[in-house]
């Protein structure tokens, strides 16, 4: 599997209407590829192990994408099955009264993992840039700011120590309206319909736009955006698991030795004993 | 099983020294014990996705008990497999200086569950009666108030829709010496050694009183607490499951209905699709 392929770099035109959300790589079928999925996710649980050990290293995970793309879905799939301590995600939602009085990377900033640790953010900043995009709520110079902001943060804390991969998951707009379709009709899934969602489905075009946008001014080496094809669920579970691994697997992960000599245990313990 | 039989009630003596850490309950092997544990983990799943969709209650565990009992082990083997998107875990480790220029409730506070999550403390506000009821720097009068204050947080949290649940993760003195064994000499445990650990095993005594005390003081209706026999691994981890999935059955737990008559889809859907 080369990730590579799924990193978005051309960033001088628009990208996204070039690429397939149908796309399910070299994969026959969706058997073959959870059984592959099932060895990477004891392979991601192997390394977060040693990086919850080393506390040299972070990793954050930014999903993004348009209403029901599968946000909540892959960071279920790719992260159930790790240790829950070395693990935390965020959820962005509509900023409280508190968050808007702030900066906006102010709330983002207080959830980046510290040394050793894997955070998800469900949504982030970029919500801060794409929503005003399409909604026009900001000026021009106003948006180049916060594009400069993002890049400044974020190579900040990849140089502190945190490793950045940003995953835009692509769905097509029928596959949009199916999965709408979906909450509606299952009895477990009426809690996830909002119909807001529907509201903002008539920008959908613009929001196209305005995340080709964010990869020109986002993509930065330190930081990188990838497309995840993610009308088949399975494919968008196993590339993101997938990018997830290859990136830990770049760091020099390694178990921490004893700082001191091993002490002799005998004489420590307590003489009641 | 009978969930009820590891509650502690009898607190007006000392209770520690009757339970017996190489309990493992009616179970003739631990494999029989895992295979349980694999349904119950399933059950746990779908209980939390209900509790996620609801918002209505939320869940709190607290886990505390001796160095090396168990408790990372006990919350990553529970709560691996879960949606980590519903739940958040907080090891509270020595106090950082803001932290201690609070009150002893302020930082556990903030680490409490909204509704629709899961919370687990690993440790918690019981390492300030604990530590100072061993190491003597406390007044009476001052434990006496701080036991008040833990039952009126907890009973407050309760009433506003907070379940809690106490772990005590029992061990004996020698299966702690064989497990700090291990760390010393399996290079990937390495990390976990601390040599205050066995500093503080000199005072293994005076904590089991302290826990006695903590029992008593803290028992509560509303909270109670659970002593999990934890010599074994592998029922250690079956009972605080088998605790937590029969609380949250006990919880009036339903998907919650769509609060609006559902939309007609095909008039909300945007003329440009």
């Amino acid at each position: 599997m080369n990730i590579k392929r799924y990193m978005i770099k051309d960033t001088n035109e628009s990208v996204l209407k070039k690429l397939d959300p149908d796309e399910s790589g070299d994969f026959k079928s969706k058997e073959e590829a959870e059984a592959k999925m099932a060895k990477l996710k004891e392979r991601l649980a192997e390394l977060q192990d040693i990086l919850f050990a080393q506390k040299k290293h972070s990793l954050l995970v930014i999903l993004q994408g348009m209403d029901s793309s599968g946000k909540d879905g892959t960071v279920k799939h790719i992260f159930s099955g790790i240790n829950p301590q070395g693990f935390m995600v965020t959820s962005f939602k509509k900023p409280s009264l508190e968050e808007e009085a702030h900066d906006f990377l102010w709330r983002v900033h207080m959830k980046t993992p510290p040394k050793g640790y894997i955070a998800a953010f469900n949504r982030s900043h970029y919500e801060d840039v794409l929503v005003p995009r399409v909604h026009g709520n900001l000026k021009k110079e106003e948006m180049k700011r916060r594009f400069r902001y993002i890049r400044e943060f974020e190579a900040m804390l990849a140089e502190e120590g945190t490793t950045i991969i940003k995953l835009f998951l692509h769905i097509s707009k029928d596959k949009q309206l199916e999965k709408i379709q979906e909450r509606l009709q299952d009895p477990t899934k009426h809690w996830k319909f909002d119909a807001s969602d529907l509201q903002e489905r008539q920008y959908w075009d613009d929001y196209q736009d305005a995340y080709d946008d964010v990869f020109k001014e986002t993509s930065i080496n330190t930081a990188p955006w990838y497309w995840i094809p993610a009308n088949h669920r399975w494919y968008r579970n196993y590339l993101a698991l997938a990018i997830v691994v290859k990136t830990l697997e770049g760091l020099d992960l390694s178990y921490p030795k004893l700082d001191t000599p091993t002490p002799d245990i005998s004489k420590l313990i307590s003489p009641r004993h």
